[in-house]
């Protein structure tokens, strides 16, 4: 069973942007953020159709399948809920992990995340300066949540 | 733009059963009937994720992949919907075209269906003398519907 085990936090001021990032766009097949998400995704030229099931825990499956680059942007463009989810991913070694920053843009231009994916939910991992606040788990972090109720659409709360 | 474009009939008695059907399993990963429909099918050692538009008449987009069968069983066991789809699909070509007979079992047993794909929605075709009443359309027997409302669910109208 393919499994993702990843923590999310948000990123503070001073992350290293300079690593020459990745356009990624992506939606979801269904209106109800309810599990399992169906996600398309175009990374660079690349494209993809992701399943993933409701987390346990740091813990869930993830089935990913390569597909024509074409019916990704088709099912983008009429299949899937809008706005589409518009971000650049850096990705950033860092002291034995990759971290993947992503860079949102668009709705939800403002907020900059990093996941780090592990292979043990108990894994060690150093969290470099500019992490902050731990968000795994957070629902309105999820990118389908993202792509529902936008960053800048948010009240802030105090 | 993959198109799928075919109309469905109910089969009367004595459609040639003797053909060594191929049995299929399927589930959707949408606990609603709207579009798109996301089914994940075992077809005797494949498996396959399908992703299919609303229809427009008789025509609508689909995109399939195949998947590995194992990652059909899991998500069939654990991510779709259940009641899953059980039939075994004959397929008997008659005059030019292939009809699909699924002879639906579980909690489906009794319905038989046939299909034929068509290249244009207005190509014509010859219909064997075992093609009953067409219910191209009709919501309650697509197989989407049938895993939410089965048939030996149904209540007789009349």
């Amino acid at each position: 069973m393919p499994l993702e085990i990843e923590r999310k936090f948000l990123v503070r001021d001073g992350w290293p942007r300079n690593t020459g990032g990745e356009p990624y766009r992506q939606g979801y097949l269904k209106q109800s953020g309810d599990p399992p998400t169906i996600r398309v995704r175009r990374a660079g030229d690349l494209a993809f159709l992701t399943i993933k099931s409701q987390p346990a825990g740091l813990v869930r499956d993830e089935y990913e399948y390569q597909i024509p680059a074409n019916h990704a942007e088709e099912m983008l463009g009429s299949l899937c809920h809008h706005p589409l989810i518009e971000k650049v991913r850096h990705k950033v070694p860092h002291a034995g992990v990759v971290w993947e920053i992503d860079e949102f843009q668009g709705v939800n231009a403002g907020l900059v995340m990093a996941e780090v994916e592990l292979h043990d939910p108990d894994q060690p991992f150093e969290k470099p300066d500019w992490i902050g606040a731990e968000v795994t788990g957070d629902p309105r972090y999820s990118n389908s949540a993202l792509s529902r109720h936008p960053y800048t659409t948010w009240v802030e709360a105090d």
